[in-house]
């Protein structure tokens, strides 16, 4: 039965996890924090469920992911820099990053800093949020395993390449659009097979050049690459495909090149013969200082008036609410803050394997009768 | 008939009938230079087409644009700058704003310029293409005239707000996606019309919450406010039509909260008596300089690399190709040079009551018997 962990329980846990496979306590309280963030936030895809598959067995099994950080400056500029994170944790090159960019965008008023060689770094969501905590408007981007076709094309070519800009308001909570630039993604799809749903037409296509809707069969087919996901605007031309085609491809650019390193199908976290090998993911990380433009509290106040007029304009016969970006994650917040996160069978197997393989006998964890 | 008229000469003639009604010269050029690029690209919409409804007819008749731009810096710091363009000319508002974003990134490796008080710029990928050809990336993004319907709404709030990236590669042609953050936009529905077709459903949304696909009815109902554009994604959250939506909010608030302009129902062009007022748009222009990351010629080359990838996939059966973008505006170039631009007969008699109301007697067009 799914049962709800209090988020200090899950972050202490999941710090002492990490600390426990060799990453340095401040780092190992870095990592906790962005994945407990994303389980604050209800994107429960990159939240403590990320913990054992893309973290700790990829650096204690498949030995791919690099424990301790050899944070490396390659180029540092006087706006920009390019690090190169020697495969180590994502999650602490991404806020180092970031720290670096807020850092010259407080001198320069922009700051920009590009990542090599890293990992996943959990939600990106939580970069720009930095910025915003800052005073600032951030923005981020990072590449990641094939899974997009392009518009005309059925193979998976793009990562899910999310473009995600983080704006302070004069509101609770900021303005964050994080989302993948194909339509859905594979945990939505998990969900959908769970209810025994299928998944709507037109947001993954298969080597015929038709749409699938199979949850099920979708799942084993993006894996073996017999299926894609399909770029936001869907299949052709018609309704926009291209556009959300040329945002993934904006990210993988801006993520690939300016560093200089790998993208497209060499993201594929496999090598030739067909063994694990790090993935060697890009990142970008942007800084904009909202006072070298005008008052911050000015900036927020528009950004607030926009939004609150976007959610008064006249709605949909049937609809509630016209929501804003960050907003539905901000609700989720003040859901879950005094329940905690909801954590289903499996993920509670994983926990409490962890806890045993690293002997972590302090936590008694609340689904254990 | 439409005629083909050679660029030269539109260019030269719309560069005098900006002057001759009061843009300085230099200025003039500016202007009909960004129109006439846009015809070369093949993005009729945007050209010569536009020159007496949306400069001429505002500047001479409606009197809402000033054919003299004061470029007004407001603020001018580091790498940032703030800019009030006082109703001025888009297209010079706009060159001038990238030209400081460019200089900045040459001194800093980041340069950003925001623009208050502007009117139409013309196609946005300019901007950005400038950037380029400085062996930089440019971006750009501005607000419009209230058109997209925020996802669960029905009501035009949002301007079809473009999030426009060039990148250089070592291609004969940038990297540039130019597109409307709305999946269609009245130019393509006014093709559907001519054409007697219908709009494909999902791309228009009237007040019951249902999509509209009677192209003419579109049209009326457009300016009456009765129908209203979908965000890329289409109506409601299952085909991800909260992501387009998040990008056409994204360039609202980059385009009116850092220079503390106007914004949605506030850029109707219209004021409370019903007449005509100038839009008072907000652009912004970003360039990031390359050799502040990486050699420029080995970024042009991994661009080129990730591009040249993508069009090399496996593509759907009956596809002929994958294109990039930027690359049917460049193949539109490369059937155009020769010919000149396609003008039908609509625009042929405005060009002949521009030139004969200005008396700009030395122009004869291919299209005059």
């Amino acid at each position: 039965m799914t049962c709800n962990v209090p988020f200090d329980l899950l972050e202490a846990f999941m710090t002492d996890a990490f600390k426990a496979i060799g990453v340095p306590e401040e780092e190992a309280k870095t990592c906790a924090n962005v994945l407990v963030m994303s389980d604050k936030r209800g994107i429960d895809s990159h939240g403590v469920g990320r913990l054992k598959p893309i973290y700790y067995d990829r650096i204690i099994k498949q030995k791919i992911q690099q424990p301790v950080t050899q944070f490396e400056i390659v180029r540092d500029m006087a706006a920009t820099a390019v690090v190169d994170g020697h495969h180590g944790m994502g999650m602490v090159i991404g806020k180092r990053c970031m720290e670096m960019a807020i850092e010259k965008a407080h001198t320069y008023g922009l700051g920009m800093v590009v990542a090599r060689n890293s990992t996943h770094y959990g939600f990106a969501a939580y970069y720009p949020i930095m910025a915003c905590n800052a005073g600032m408007i951030g923005l981020t981007g990072t590449n990641a395993r094939p899974s997009i076709a392009p518009t005309f094309g059925v193979e998976n070519m793009l990562g899910t390449n999310p473009l995600v800009f983080g704006m302070p308001t004069d509101e609770g909570f900021p303005f964050t659009n994080d989302y993948a630039t194909s339509i859905i993604q594979r945990g939505k799809i998990e969900q959908y097979e769970r209810e025994g749903k299928d998944c709507p037409p037109g947001l993954v296509i298969g080597r015929d050049g038709k749409t699938k809707t199979d949850s099920a069969q979708i799942l084993k087919e993006l894996v073996s690459g017999e299926a894609a996901l399909t770029p936001i605007g869907g299949i052709g031309e018609e309704t926009g495909g291209y556009k959300g085609y040329g945002f993934a491809t904006v990210v993988e650019l801006l993520s690939a090149a300016l560093q200089q390193g790998k993208f497209l199908s060499a993201l594929s976290g496999i090598d030739e013969s067909g063994k694990p090998q790090p993935y060697g993911l890009g990142h970008f990380f942007m800084a904009i200082n909202i006072e070298h433009f005008c008052d911050l509290a000015a900036f927020k106040k528009t950004a607030g008036d926009i939004l609150r007029e976007l959610r008064a304009s006249q709605k949909a016969p049937g609809a509630d609410r016209i929501y804003t970006c960050g907003e539905k994650e901000h609700l989720a917040w003040l859901e879950r803050q005094d329940k905690g996160a909801p954590i289903d069978e499996a993920l509670q197997k994983q926990l409490i394997q962890i806890r045993d393989e690293q002997n972590l006998t302090r936590y008694r964890f609340p689904f254990e009768a």
